[in-house]
């Protein structure tokens, strides 16, 4: 009975370390090392090969390793099994920390006072409006969505959140479909962007959903904040909207290539922050012991949780 | 019956109009404008000139303008009678945004992905720890360090909190007095400093406090975040602590003197951030309304609240 783990370029020494103390019992194989395929019943996978999960006749499940499936759906030679995405504490926080970081970047000008000291100007701004008076909007409210629209809230932030299926968060206005969306976007001066990426979702960050957002608010134009997937924006639109003020700023974690071409101009642009792909990290620790407890409890017989609906895409 | 606003570098406008429509049936005056001192009951003020409030015999109370109260003290011709802070949401408010934005861009390394940026390096730091790896000592837990905690606590941060007597702060470590103080600082990461300046705690953050911080975090190395006094930091100690690796990094909002000199190796150091001692500004809109309230309360018969105790000096 064994464990597929399949991540191409991470590195698997801890994974699979961890996920052999977690899973007495089990072997705990890689592509490399898959010799007997009847023996596989479970795969751990963050965009495995296309195709490399088909031929395994006792597969069960499918885990997700980070944040988001679609990586797992785009495989066409997909098995019907079971997906579970994974949800857990540590890689929840991590979102939340980036969230609320960049948005009070935003808020707080960060970027104005790193050049006011690299040009040793004492300098203030007297309209800095405080987080009460800047409205957030977040885009998704499953597990990742609704713990950063409560920090945020938390810090000061009238917050709002919108999901394709009216849902229900104490302090959160809440928003549902497309109508919903419309009528967020009109009051929200801080978009952030926590969907996943499905086929209703691509490229849902572009210029027709910029030009809805307020134009009114205390930060001096709208700011998108994404760390969903890349492709849930339109760059060309992102980029083009900076240029013509429909757009403030922007902070970017995921990108529609990525890692981000090097000939890319929102490296440079002086209104964008990117980080690589990492505000939330995947956590050997945290995730592994996360999907281990998963499968103790399916073998004990309990049923998988966060099983993905493939209708939906997450 | 007169208010006197005296704060002298600040655009008064906004302030004596809030004030007069706030207090209907009171003259706001300026140190300018000041014609009958036996009228003025009152005053509100930031740096006032030493002795401008001497000499007013109806002089019932004096407001802070902004948090903390040194800038009266320091008066050596301070008329005898009451003082009062400023305790109002939003100045607390903003401090804690300044505050939590702070301690996340040490956590989050925003100097070392703003540099990558720059040099369009797409790279990751697998050993990024959480929030919930990082300790967080608060030195002082009046209205701005108590909400700082818990703001702190609610983003993940293992919180604990310093203040001269003991305070229970639900979910934040006390501690207390000077044996408290070692204690904290042998478990801290991040210290945040919130302290009042008075005579016990001028020249606090010097080499002998900064040895005394933990060596063994998830940080590096301890880092300093201080946005109380000026007076509270000894700076040579600072940049030498920088320098030999006994602080790892710094924020700073206020400075021995301000604004800060252009000669200052402080704006130049790549391991610290300046901001021109505006983590909280005194809104006139919040300020105003909270002296106002105050004043009315008191013409009603009620005690004055957030009254100082000159000889603990806060």
């Amino acid at each position: 009975m064994s464990l597929l783990f399949a991540a191409p370029g991470w590195d698997a020494g801890p994974w699979l370390k961890r996920f052999a103390a977690l899973l007495p019992g089990h072997a705990i194989v890689t592509p490399d090392t898959l010799a007997d395929r009847a023996a596989v019943r479970y795969a751990a996978v963050w965009r495995h090969p296309p195709g490399s999960l088909a031929h395994l006749p006792k597969l069960e499940a499918i885990f997700s390793l980070g944040a988001g499936v679609d990586h797992i759906l785009s495989d066409p030679r997909l098995p019907d099994v079971a997906i579970a995405r994974v949800v857990n504490a540590d890689l929840t926080a991590r979102m939340s920390e980036w969230v609320v970081l960049n948005c009070l970047m935003h808020l707080r000008q960060t970027r104005r006072y790193a050049r006011q000291q690299r040009e040793r100007m004492w300098a203030d701004d007297d309209d800095q409006p405080a987080a009460n008076e800047v409205r957030v909007g977040v885009l998704g409210l499953g597990e990742l969505g609704r713990d950063a629209a409560l920090k945020l809230r938390a810090l000061g932030f009238p917050v709002a959140g919108w999901s394709a299926r009216a849902k229900n968060v104490a302090g959160i206005a809440g928003f549902a479909g497309p109508a919903g969306l419309e009528a967020m976007l009109a009051e929200t001066d801080i978009l952030v962007c926590l969907l996943p990426l499905t086929s209703a979702t691509r490229g849902i960050l572009d210029a027709r959903l910029i030009a809805r957002l307020a134009r009114d608010g205390r930060l001096g134009g709208p700011v998108l904040v994404n760390a969903g997937r890349g492709g849930l924006q339109v760059e060309a639109d992102i980029l083009a909207a900076l240029e013509s003020g429909a757009l403030k700023a922007a902070s970017l974690d995921v990108f529609e290539t990525e890692p981000l071409p090097a000939d890319s101009p929102l490296w440079a642009h002086p209104a964008v922050f990117v980080t690589p792909h990492n505000a939330a990290l995947s956590h050997p620790d945290a995730v592994a012991r996360a999907i281990a407890a998963q499968i103790l409890a399916f073998e004990r017989g309990e049923p998988l949780r966060h099983v993905v609906d493939r209708g939906r895409g997450y």
